[in-house]
């Protein structure tokens, strides 16, 4: 313990690294943001706390798709490209799964080889084995320690398996969602909703005899889109094609986040959804700590069981059984 | 006061005469559970727990669609198509914005006059002007009361302005959504994810010049739909054109909801959804009664007002804010 404290920076030193771009030292704040210590956790939100006035001022950006679509491909490909322009762009990789598959990280982090020894660009996977509430937060927290190191672009890539994206929705500016060339009209395992929280989708691999398929998925895909009504934003989703073998549709994909960008920055929207989204994050954390300390509570818990069994028998009324629960806990 | 309880029946009455599909008992059942009184909650509670042995035994349906789709017409003509082959059937009205149109359900329930009129048939709006959570309760509540008189077919109709929608799906077996023929590729106001909430959609007003439309729009839903990945039920949606007008289509949308019903009960989905929904129910209400007692505290209403506008000029993480207003919360 002692000694972490000696390896460790002051809050000073944080603040300054960090505001001074130190990718060693964001990277030990990201680890202290993960870490379960109540003390590190203090040291944490004293740390995002003192940097709040610098953060803001980049693009969030979710990049999304089932395994096999070619995510990491994309990612390091699209990531080349914006480092190019002299961007300083950070990478988050959320896998809610990934206590069964840190090979799979590991692997993207490998794959992502030459993007990871890019002097502007920052990559990190989030801790595994984390509820989905605690990764979320975590990863809004590292959000705003890179915006603080100076990050302009800040990628989250996740595994569309569903549930993160949602979350993940909640923290972003644009919401890519990577979809395969050629898969007909079945969509590859994502699940209903993703498509539809999409500010963009990209084919991908449309390249060789992938092009016309790519083609015929893009029309197909648009049409879908349009069937919904606009959303909050007015902006209307676009879909594009790429190959990241043949390094097409990659500076499109930019010119497409630019544009939506200006957009809402034009009508409002940008701040207006950023704001929201920090409603959102605190009246969630409000709920996750009620239901935390709920269930810390083991007779609360125990009674939750009972109760639910009752439910399921039909003896009991769930709105009335809900009325027990909390008497029990506030009166405990 | 004295007199309302000397008209009430009692509790005992209550049960007795609901259970004997006594309609006029069950509508001042429908009555108590709107009540905002804590005595007439409590004696909702009551009676709905002894009735909940019976519950249960209907197939519930939610219909909607946005105000011009012809929702009236069709529930009529579907309503009267339902009792003809002698079921008996009740229809409850959600509308969360019937504080304001408070006419129009009103106008609703006089266009839907044969069917009122038929003894195998019971219409009721819910009360206006209470919040989404309260109104989804005393749905559910209302269902089960419902059910316990014997109607075998509850229809829940919803206008579909996107609220109410979602809350209304984790209410019923079957989601049906009635879409106008002819408007193009406009989703004509329908919110983004109410479509794929949709177990069967039915174009309708599908008569006259609009049939050729109807079914240009029918094949384009048909195929927008299985863009979608398979739901949890392995039920692949179905589009249907209907017109009220030359009753077409009705026959074949009651067909396609009991085609639903004994797939679902085949692979054990059917239960297995009224079991979720029945926890759904249980954990919302934890919820909302948490944040209703939390919200009840002045001292905490304004802290949380103080922590927003905190959040909003960056000068407060939004989860440690939440932390704040847990600790007063629960010193209070």
């Amino acid at each position: 313990m002692k000694n972490a404290s000696l390896l460790r920076p002051s809050l000073q030193d944080f603040v300054r690294e960090i505001s001074q771009g130190n990718r060693v030292v964001l990277a030990q704040a990201i680890t202290l943001i993960e870490s379960k210590l109540d003390e590190d956790r203090a040291l944490a939100e004293q740390l995002i706390e003192k940097l709040l006035p610098a953060t803001g001022h980049s693009v969030r950006l979710a990049i999304t798709g089932v395994p096999g679509v070619g995510k990491s491909t994309f990612i390091e490909t699209f990531g080349k490209y914006l480092t190019s322009l002299s961007k300083k762009i950070a990478i988050l990789t959320i896998d809610p799964s990934s206590t069964k598959t840190k090979g799979s990280i590991l692997g993207d982090k490998t794959r992502m080889e030459e993007l990871g020894r890019d002097p502007l660009a920052f990559i990190r996977p989030t801790a595994a084995g984390d509820t989905l509430g605690g990764v979320a937060d975590r990863t809004r927290e590292a959000i705003l320690l890179c915006e603080a190191a100076g990050f302009e672009i800040i990628i989250i890539e996740t595994v569309g398996v569903g549930q993160s994206e949602t979350a993940v929705r909640n923290m972003v500016d644009f919401f890519l969602l990577l979809m395969l060339a050629g898969a007909g009209d079945e969509l590859q395992g994502i699940k209903k909703g993703i498509m539809e929280m999409a500010d963009g989708v990209v084919i991908t691999k449309a390249d060789g005899e992938n092009v016309k398929r790519a083609n015929q998925a893009c029309s197909d895909f648009q049409y879908a889109l349009h069937l919904f009504s606009e959303s909050d934003s007015k902006w209307k989703s676009e879909v594009l094609t790429s190959s990241s073998l043949e390094k097409r549709g990659i500076k499109e994909t930019w010119d497409l986040i630019e544009k939506y960008v200006q957009f809402t920055k034009h009508n409002l929207y940008f701040d207006r959804q950023r704001k929201q989204q920090d409603l959102i994050w605190f009246r969630e954390s409000i709920q996750q700590l009620l239901i935390q300390h709920l269930s810390k509570s083991e007779a609360v818990h125990a009674k939750m069981k009972l109760l639910e069994e009752q439910i399921m028998s039909k003896s009991v009324l769930p709105s009335r059984a809900a009325k027990e629960i909390i008497r029990d806990f506030l009166s405990a």
